[in-house]
C-alpha cells in the first residue's frame, strides 16, 4: 500500500539559510523529500515554499512533527501549515440550477481524480436533488431571500461544522455570501466566474463580452472575499470565439471552460499547492 | 502569371434573395467565385458578406463593375465596397521606441507574408531611424508635445495624403491621436494594446496584471476610435503566466503575443476580411 | 416555436455558377438562407458547400425538395444529401470500462448541448450498466472474444438496425470493429484516439509519448475506417505537459482533452457540418 | 550593478539528503539561494536539480567553487556542471535561405531578450549575408555538396573552435550534420523542426500534414543527434488549422510557431535550464 507523505506549506521574509534549514530538518529525521518548490517575490522579498516528504522512515510521529518544527519556524518567523496525504479532505458543494460544474466535480471525485469526500451538497434550489441522490450525496435545500438570508446562512454554517467541512466549492452557486460567512472560511471558499477577470465581473459576463465584441472568452476560479469577483485568482483559461458566436453559443462553449478551470483550482487546493499572499496566489503546479 | 480577383464586402438589412442576387450578378457576367462567406447578426438581422471572384473571364471591365453593381446594391440598401487583389495597399507605420512590432511588420512585408507597400514611417522619436533606413524606408520624425500636437498632426496628415496612405498601423506608437485625426482615417487605423481588452486599458497593463495576480496576459489589436483602447476589436490572443513572472517577464513574453496579434489584424485588414459594425467587427478569416 | 431548417451538403467538380444556381433554387422557392459556407480544394478543384435555409415560407413540401433539386444536382454532377433540423438523430454509444467520455456525452445530451436520442448503449463489459440505467438508457452487453466476434457483431448490427441508428460513437470502446461492420456504417462511426494522430497510433499512446519525451499530448476524433487510427480526422486538440508528468498524469490530463474533442466531433457531425473527402474532412464550423 | 549568480545543474541516483547537503553547502559558505528546482524520475529514481545563488557574499572564490563542491558531488555520485550568469555564452547560427528564424534570433539578441554573443554565422548559401552584415555579424559561406562535405565541416569546426563557440543553433539550416560533427557538440546543437515530432519527421512535414488532413500543425526544437529529427525535445507548440489551409498557408502560419519555439529553446539552454537525460529533457522553466 502507498505510504502517506507530509506536506509543509510555509512563507516568511526571505533570508539566507531557509532551504538549508528546512531540508536539514527533514533529512536529520530521516525523511525522503519527494517534491520541493520555492518562490521569492521580487519586490517584497517574501519567501514561499512547498515541500513534501515520505512519512515512511521519518523518525518523528506525525502528531509531533508540528511541535518539532516550531523552533525552526520561529527562528525564521514563518507562517506555515502541515498536511498529510492520507487525510481525505471534506468538501461541501454549493449549487443552484446549473448542473455542469456540479456533475463534473462529482464525476472526477468518483473516478478518483480529485481526492476528497463530499459530506454535503447545499443549494437554494431543489433542481439538482435527484442527481445528487443518485450519487448517494446528502442534499440540503436552503432557499434564500432577502429576509431569511442571515438565518439560512446560520443553518448552513451549522451544517458545515457538523460535517467538519474543510473546503467550500461554489459550483455556479448564484447567491452572494455575507462577509461573516466568508470570514469563517477565509481562503477556503472557491468560486468559478465565467469571464477572464478582471474583465466582466458581475452577473452577465457573456452578455457583456458579446456587446464588447471580444474575440476570446474566459473563466476564472478564485477564492471568495467580501468584494464580489475580486478574490485571489487560482486558475484562468480562455477560448477563442468569433462574430458568429451568440450569447447562447458563448454560454455553451463556456461550460467546458468553467468546469475545467474550477476542477483544476479545487485539485490544486486539495493537493495543498496554493498559498494565498495578499490579493494573489502562489500556485506550485 | 496569377490573375487578379475582385473582392466585394457588403452589408444590408437581411432579407430573402441577397445571396442569390449577388452570386447571379457574378455568374451572369461569367465570373468564377473563389471564396464566399456570410453572416447575419442574430438580433438586429443585419446581413454581411465577403465574396471574391476571378476577374479573368469576367465580362465587365474592372472600372465599370461598381456602376454595374449599383442597381442591385440600391435594391437591397447595401453598404459596400469593392477591391482588387492586384492593388498594393499603402501602409504608414507609426512607431515610438519599441522595435519589436515595427521590425516584425517589416520582416513580414519583406518576406511577402503581408502584401503592401510602406511609403512612410512616422515617429515621435529618432531611435528607429537607422533600422528603417537599412530597409530603405522613408522615416519622418515629428516630435510631439502638448503645444505642437495639432500642428504636427497636420504635417503628418499632409505626409499621409502625399503618400496616398490606405492604412495606418500604430506599431507601439505611444501618442494618442486627436479625434480629428481619427475621423479622417476612421476604421483605417489599427493599434496594438498589450492586454486582453477590456481588462487593463491605459498605459500600464502589465503592471496592473501583476498587481491583480492574473494567470493569463493578452494582447488586442483594434481600430482606433476617439475613446482610448475602446475601438472595435480585430484580433486577441493570450498566454499563460504564473506567480513567478515579474512585470519584466510579462513584458518579454508579451512581445511575442503583441507582434503576432498586430500582424494578424493588419493582414486581415489588407485582405479585406474585416467589416466594422458599430463597436464590433466581423472577421471573415 | 422555432421552425425547422433544411440543410444541404453537397460536393461536385468546381465550375462557374454553382453558388448562383443553388442560391437561386432556394430563393425562387421563397427560402431564406440562414447560413452558407463553401470551400474549393486548391489542387483537385472540388467544390464543397453547406447551405441552410428556413422551411417556413419555402414553397416546396419537405418530402419533395430532394426530387425538385435533382435536375440541378445532375447538371453539376453533385454528390449531396439533405437534412432537416427538426429530425432528432439516433446515436448508439459503444463503451468499455472508461466512464469519462460516456458520462460526458450523456450529460451534454441531457443538457441539450448535443441534439440527439440515445436509443442504445452497447458494451463488451458490464461496468457502466448502472450508470446507463440511472439515465434511463438501454444498455446491451455483448462480450467479445476471438471466437464469437463475428456472431456478436451480427447481433450488434441487428440491434443498431432495430433502433434505426444514424451514428455510432466509440466512447473509448476498446474493441476493433471488423471491416464488414465499418462498411455498413461508413463515415457514421466516430472514434476518439488519445494522441495527436498520426503520432502514437495504437493502444499505448501515453506510454509512447512518455518514452519519446514530447512536451505536448493530444487527442483526435476521427471517422473509423478499416485501418486502425487512420480514418478522416474531424477534431484535434492538445495540451502542454512537462518532464514532471508521469504516464498516469498524462492519462488524467488527457481525459479532459478526449472528452471535449469527442463531443465536438459528435456535435459537428450531428449538425451536418462535416463532409468526408477521401482521407480528409471539410468541417464547416 | 547587478551581481552575478552561480547556477549548478546536477543529477544523481535519488537518495535521502541530497537537497539538504547541497543547500547546506551553499548556506555554510554564506550563499543566498534565489532559485531552486528539482525533479525525480518516477521509475528510474534519478534526481535532477537546478540551484542558483548569489555570488555576492559567497565566501568561496568562483574559480574554487567546483573544487570545493567535488567531495559532496562524489559522495552522491553526481554528474554536474557549474555556470556563472555574468559569462556571455557564444552562439554560432547556422542558416540556409529561410530568413525568419535567423532574423528573429538576431532581433531578440539585439533587444537583450536572449543573453549571448554571436561571433559567427555559418551558411551553405550566400542569401542572408547582407542582412547578417547589416547587423555587424561575421558571415561565413561554406557551400556543401556530397564531395566536399567532410572537408567543409572540418573548416566549420575550425571556425567554431576559433570563436570558442558554446552553442550551435540550426536556424532552418538545410544540411544534415555528420555524426562526427554532432559528437563534438553533443547536447550543444539545437535544431528547429517544422512539425510536432514524432509526427512528420523528414523534409516535407507540411506536405505530409496536408495529405493526412490533420487539424493542428506544430513545431519542435530539439538537440541534434545522429538520428534525423530524433533528438531530445526541448520545446513544442502547435496551432490549429482547417481544411481551408493550403500547404502554403501552413508554411506561413508555421513561421510564427517555428521562430517562437526555437527562441524559447535557445533561451532555456542559455539560462542553463535544460538537462538532457537519455532521449529526453528536464526543462526547469
Amino acid at each position: 500500500m502507498k505510504q502517506a507523505n507530509a506536506i509543509l506549506l510555509l512563507s516568511c521574509p526571505d533570508q539566507r539559510g531557509i532551504v538549508a534549514s528546512v531540508s536539514n530538518f527533514i533529512f536529520q529525521h530521516n525523511g525522503n523529500i519527494v517534491h520541493a518548490a520555492q518562490h521569492t517575490t521580487q519586490t517584497s522579498k517574501i519567501f514561499f515554499m512547498r515541500i513534501e516528504w515520505e512519512l515512511d522512515g521519518f523518525d518523528i510521529p506525525r502528531e509531533e512533527i508540528g511541535k518539532a518544527f516550531m523552533p525552526l519556524a520561529g527562528r525564521f518567523n514563518m507562517t506555515w501549515n502541515l498536511h498529510f496525504t492520507d487525510y481525505t479532505p471534506r468538501v461541501a458543494l454549493f449549487v443552484s440550477r446549473h448542473v455542469y460544474c456540479f456533475h463534473d466535480l462529482i464525476l472526477r471525485q468518483t473516478m478518483g481524480d480529485i481526492h476528497c469526500e463530499i459530506p454535503v451538497v447545499i443549494s437554494n434550489h431543489r433542481d439538482l436533488k435527484p442527481l445528487a441522490e443518485h450519487f448517494g450525496l446528502n442534499y440540503r435545500y436552503y432557499p434564500i431571500n432577502p429576509e431569511n438570508k442571515g438565518e439560512q446562512e446560520a443553518e448552513e454554517i451549522a451544517e458545515l461544522k457538523r460535517h467538519k467541512v474543510d473546503l467550500i466549492v461554489l459550483a455556479r452557486y448564484m447567491q452572494v455570501l455575507t462577509g461573516d460567512f466568508v470570514n469563517l472560511y477565509r481562503n477556503r471558499i472557491i468560486n468559478i466566474h465565467h469571464s477572464f477577470l478582471p474583465a466582466f465581473a458581475g452577473g452577465k459576463p457573456y452578455e457583456q463580452a458579446y456587446d464588447r465584441g471580444v474575440k476570446i472568452i474566459g473563466a476564472t476560479s478564485h477564492y471568495v472575499t467580501e468584494s464580489l469577483d475580486d478574490g485571489p485568482i487560482i486558475v484562468q483559461d480562455v477560448i477563442k470565439i468569433s462574430h458568429r458566436d451568440s450569447v447562447e453559443d458563448m454560454k455553451m462553449k463556456g461550460k467546458d471552460l468553467e468546469r475545467v478551470v474550477l476542477a483544476k483550482a479545487v485539485k490544486f487546493h486539495l493537493e495543498h499547492r496554493v498559498i494565498v499572499h495578499g490579493s494573489k496566489t502562489i500556485v506550485f503546479e
